[in-house]
């Protein structure tokens, strides 16, 4: 295999420029491992004249993305567009029965459109690989779908946004609120103006819907995953998580549930409260992690950076490496036509223990009234603390239960929302075994 | 490629029958991962009697392992047998010369014969996969010769050896002492009779050896791995570690180095003082976890099992689903014949960082001796932390140096060590910056 690969990119942001200067400046390295030299031939977006502070002028400028698709100086297309739909989508489609093989980083992608995607490239015979899809440098793609593809994975879960991360370190560590380390960020630039696709979780989502996939070897299914964000979590809660002995951490959770195992799917992303000695605790900052639970090999754990230029650059080259040496892997694990649709379940069958935040005055007959509606529904409280307080002052009251379908505990706290005493809506935050 | 992956095992012990186990077990998620069916076809052990717990009565035995290399119904052979010589080399070379794929869990034959053995298998046009070599179930040679290969990896290191780190954590977190801990450790079967492969550090150097090969693209060289092992750490030590920040670790490190890079390498395995939030300061118990440190990726960081059945059964089953697949990989992840020679760091050119501790009576004297010693060999001392004593008992006298040159540190010691009320050989561990 001496031929080189012909590399077209389309899509220069910061990654797309990363992915221009690693290849360029691992040429030899590259071809060593390969046996192949990697060319760049034809690049593609939106602004032409950008500085970009790579050199381009060697490469073929295409106005129109979608002439990658056909072109015949092009062997893989590295789709670094975004966005489920529009563009992005029609040219890795294109590419793919134009016989190409794809690279992309474009998790809202193959969130939506995996599994019909992963059919099109088995049956044109061409690659769709993402690794840069999910948890940025972290190869977990490759580890999930090829080194511990022996096993049956029971859960896999991570911290899968970093932007979240970093909001709820910062609170943590610095002990301020959502929005001032949220403004923050937005004018330092590591959130968007519209941060909703961060903050309210759905960037989280589609990463793990694609990890569901390939851990279990079912379709991929965004529209199951329950998602939650962060902008609930306020500092006080951040306060009594660390008392009782947790840190509060947006998590991706996917697990099978069932005694014969593997028939029904948990998806879930939300904040949690994860107990510090927990093997992602300590994963601070804009760190990722990614966490596998096998039958075999027990429980493995990666960390690295989530997103950036350079790390999402590395999982599109090692994609591209993959692909120069020939591999042949179904996109998910296993053949398309062979992903399991497994059955949601939906977060009120959850069974978990939680959190609860009460904001009350007049406490000692509200406690009361609270016990009473935790045992209508059978829900069976842990532990129970509150803060002094000025007599009339509303204070807060901080429960955890045990172990509870999380239908009977939404249903609790309608009951306790109504108490007059009670002047908040009550907080809940799951806490999960981890 | 829908013809049967034939499979032969040489070497039944646990990890030979979780093997087996892992392989039937799962027959069907290999079948649908790989468009292949795996066939247990031979197997071989010493003692054809024992009872391993899995039903073997449906391969071939063979008295002699060798006899797999050549037969006709093997297209893969699993050594684990172990050992760098003898048979399991044997065994190894003569699968490869029979067009055989090798997979081998055999760290010590990889470490000692690995540079020739790639040559053989790549001239040969077979597989030489040794994932379960390094750190049991973390498919760390996957990583970094896959998923990661575009970088300049600058520094790998871990924690390579699960009996070390197991040890080492019981020490620090029940004060216990290290010869109480190996033997109870003994007793349990988590050591063996004759622990010093593992205490000593050469098992961790096998490990580190094939990691840097990998990381680096050089050749194998074990016997450039400065190795020490765990024996003289005492709980007084963990005890001052602790109070200054730090735990300790048994680790691997390689890195290159030289300002163009590539060109030196240094590999050690020692006992370290560790930051409390290094990444890999939380890895307890019998746990192993590596961290690479690239160009473009920064630091990811793997953590698991490093040994056991399940764990490396899942790395051997790993190894077997890329031959099934056909994956075409140089075995340390450029072809043999491109493998650097680099040039070994001596230990004494270390440049690094020291936790000393100094037993010493009638100790105002003494300060003025062991300072100037130090400044006579331009060492430059960073803290100093003494405890309170009664006067004319032996005391304990802490210091932390700042980086210097091992070999300046060396000679201040032997100078220090001849000073008349230092009653003890003074004890050095050093401080990695990680």
């Amino acid at each position: 295999m001496s031929n080189p690969l012909k590399i077209g990119i389309a899509g220069l942001g910061t990654v797309g420029a990363g992915t221009v200067r690693m290849v360029t400046e691992r040429a030899e390295k590259l071809k060593a491992a390969t046996g192949r030299a990697f060319e760049i031939t034809a690049v593609s977006a939106r602004d032409k004249k950008a500085d970009r502070g790579v050199d381009l002028s060697g490469y073929e400028w295409l106005d129109d993305p979608l002439a990658m698709a056909t072109h015949s100086n092009v062997d893989v297309v590295v789709e670094l567009i975004g966005g489920a739909d529009g563009i992005a989508k029609d040219l890795v489609e294109a590419a793919i029965s134009g016989g190409r093989h794809v690279v992309t980083a474009n998790k809202a992608l193959i969130a939506h459109h995996g599994t019909a995607l992963a059919g099109a490239a088995e049956k044109a015979g061409v690659s769709l690989a993402y690794e840069a899809a999910v948890a940025g440098g972290i190869p977990i793609i490759k580890s999930l779908r090829e080194g511990l593809a022996g096993n049956r994975i029971q859960r896999v879960y991570g911290i899968l946004n970093g932007t979240c991360n970093f909001i709820l370190s910062a609170m943590a560590d610095q002990a301020r609120d959502f929005d001032d380390v949220l403004a923050e960020c937005q004018k330092l630039g590591y959130a968007e103006a519209d941060p909703s696709f961060d903050i309210d979780g759905i960037d989280a989502a589609h990463k793990l819907a694609i990890l569901s996939s390939v851990a279990f070897g079912c379709e991929v299914n965004f529209d199951a995953v329950h998602v939650e964000g962060i902008r609930q979590i306020s500092l006080t809660d951040m306060q009594f998580a660390d008392e009782l002995g947790y840190v509060i951490k947006l998590l991706g959770v996917a697990a099978v549930q069932g005694a014969g195992g593997e028939t029904s799917l948990e998806q879930r992303v939300h904040p949690c409260m994860v107990p510090k000695n927990a093997p992602i605790a300590h994963v601070s900052g804009s760190l990722n992690a990614v966490v596998a639970e096998g039958d075999f090999v027990n429980t493995i754990v990666q960390e690295g950076p989530g997103a950036g230029a350079g790390p999402t650059a590395s999982a599109v080259v090692g994609d591209l490496i993959d692909i120069a040496r020939g591999a042949n892997i179904p996109t998910f694990g296993v053949p398309a036509d062979q992903l399991k649709a497994m059955t949601p379940v939906p977060m009120h069958k959850h069974v978990g223990a939680y959190y609860i935040r009460l904001m009350v005055v007049d406490e000692p007959g509200v406690l009361a009234d609270v016990a009473a509606a935790f045992k209508k529904h059978a829900v069976s409280i842990e532990s129970v603390l509150q803060r002094t307080r000025d007599p009339g002052e509303p204070v807060p009251v901080v429960l955890t239960m045990h172990e509870t379908e999380e239908s009977a505990l939404t249903g609790a706290l309608a009951d306790i929302a109504a108490v007059k005493s009670i002047i908040e809506p009550p907080r809940m935050i799951r806490i999960e075994a981890l």
